[in-house]
């Protein structure tokens, strides 16, 4: 059976687009709950200034809560030296740092140019080096890879070039976000295999969002070109800043359905997942929680692969 | 460029499972609307006693309707000899007569078993010769043929031997049915390469539900496995009766999206097709309209191709 490791960014990605802060306790549970399914790679927080992004003002002490299952990779979000800083301090096992391709969307969320980032990028992994953590995997997260709500397009050679660029650093692995839910069946395989002719094995992960229903088709073509990672979020949270009623991120309990009638191994017990959902119930009362699986439950004949 | 025709079925398996009757003129409307953008087959009606599906009532007079497009190809659904008696009348183009491969689905849907159910299906394209209407077009609408609620799994041998039956009549088309929303892409393309052995070109069409989230994973996947002609139903008209709130059939503007990005043609203008979900805003007040490229719009850079 071919492995596909699901990374739940529920509690990152998901939690900073709410309104609302969840509680640190209501983290935990979460993280409880999502290892007890058989989850074993989770993007727990994000360590930015909890003045921009008060959600995640917690991540230090999530990321502990997160590093006392021995058998978790824990991965965080740090889009600064600082954030890397406190990140590596952290015990967090793998650092995501956003690379946007677009030029618009870069300067509005890290206020530099993309190749600024890629450089800001390189020292990141220096300091990864100096801090003697060199255990730490450090990736680079290519956001807005297939489009862009500012500038539209994001040509595949932008991305391409950005990537040598991020390769020449000391990044370990590649991601491609589709930040904006922009990405295509079609140009998703062809943007991995552009994007493996120049980074290899380093490219590692995925990242789709909903916003246009085609996360599970985004995520199964990503699969039929070999990418073995993907991001996912429970019940889709993480919303849609610009379209209201839009999901959010790619649900991981219907990603989960999806791979494992196909046969592939996840690891994870589907109806304990489904039953995770609970935790965002009772922590999140009123807010939309996505899936169709959670809805209208497992098929007659589906049999549960063995979990982790 | 490769075609997809993009039957759309909204009138007949999307109405029909609605607990209130559209008016005729509504459906004219619809019919006028999804004319206007483009799309150019339609299966607009199911010939049955009106007093099971009162939706269908007025079947005559939607054909009709239909009809007065000369370039649009009209499909209707019929059960029985009867239906298909009043179909040929109408002046239909192409007939569905629904074939469940689940013995337990088609003693409750016809009360006949699947083999006399294709008996039947003979004794429908005897009567299509008889009638002197041989450009009539003949489908065997495969129904569960992806698994079914009440008998769980359909083994994929009970439908390739229902198919080498249905062979022997004067079948025209084969169309393999989702009805339940059991199908699971890596099933999908088996199934459509086991029919295909059997059927070869006669392999037409297939129809997926989206209760499982799935619809347009499935979709992608009969495309890749080479079939041509996919169902669909505007706003994801049609619900599902045993998930409330999971959306119904295949949501035909979120399927020409994915498919126009692939750079399938269609023929079919999306902007004006997204606009005539206005017709259901207006004729089904209240009802829950599906779809998510019609709320989050059109990406930035999205090139519409020509229309028909």
């Amino acid at each position: 059976m071919t492995k596909i490791t699901i990374n739940e960014v529920g509690l990152r990605d998901g939690l900073q687009s709410l309104q609302r802060t969840m509680p640190t306790a209501d983290k935990c549970k979460w993280i409880d709950a999502a290892y007890a399914a058989g989850v074993r790679h989770m993007e727990v927080a994000s360590f930015v200034p909890a003045k921009l992004l008060p959600q995640m003002a917690d991540a230090s002490e999530v990321v502990a809560h997160a590093l006392t299952y021995t058998d978790l990779n824990v991965t965080v979000l740090a889009p600064n030296l600082r954030g890397v800083e406190n990140a590596l301090t952290s015990g967090a096992h793998r650092i995501v740092a956003p690379i946007s391709v677009s030029a618009a969307h870069s300067l509005a969320n890290v206020r530099r140019s993309p190749q600024e980032m890629v450089e800001e990028f390189g020292r990141m992994c220096d300091l990864r080096g100096s801090s003697g953590r060199n255990g730490v995997v450090m990736v680079a997260g290519m956001s807005t890879a297939f489009g862009c709500t500012r500038q539209g397009e994001v040509p595949l050679a932008d991305l391409c070039e950005l990537v040598r660029l991020v390769l020449e650093t000391g990044c370990d692995q590649v991601s491609l976000g589709d930040t904006t839910g922009y990405a295509t069946p079609g140009q998703v395989g062809e943007t991995i295999d552009a994007v493996r002719a120049i980074a290899g094995d380093k490219l590692q992960a995925a990242h789709f969002h909903d916003t246009r229903g085609l996360a599970l088709a985004n995520s199964l073509v990503a699969v039929q070109h070999g990418i073995r990672e993907l991001d996912a979020s429970l019940a889709g949270l993480g919303g849609c800043p610009f379209a209201p009623g839009a999901s959010g991120n790619t649900v991981t309990e219907d990603m989960v359905f999806m791979l494992q009638s196909m046969g592939y191994e996840t690891g994870i017990d589907l109806q304990r997942l489904i039953e995770s959902r609970a935790v965002l119930e009772a922590a999140l009362p009123g807010e939309t929680l996505y899936g169709y699986i959670a809805r209208a439950g497992l098929p007659k004949n589906f049999v549960a692969p063995p979990a982790a």
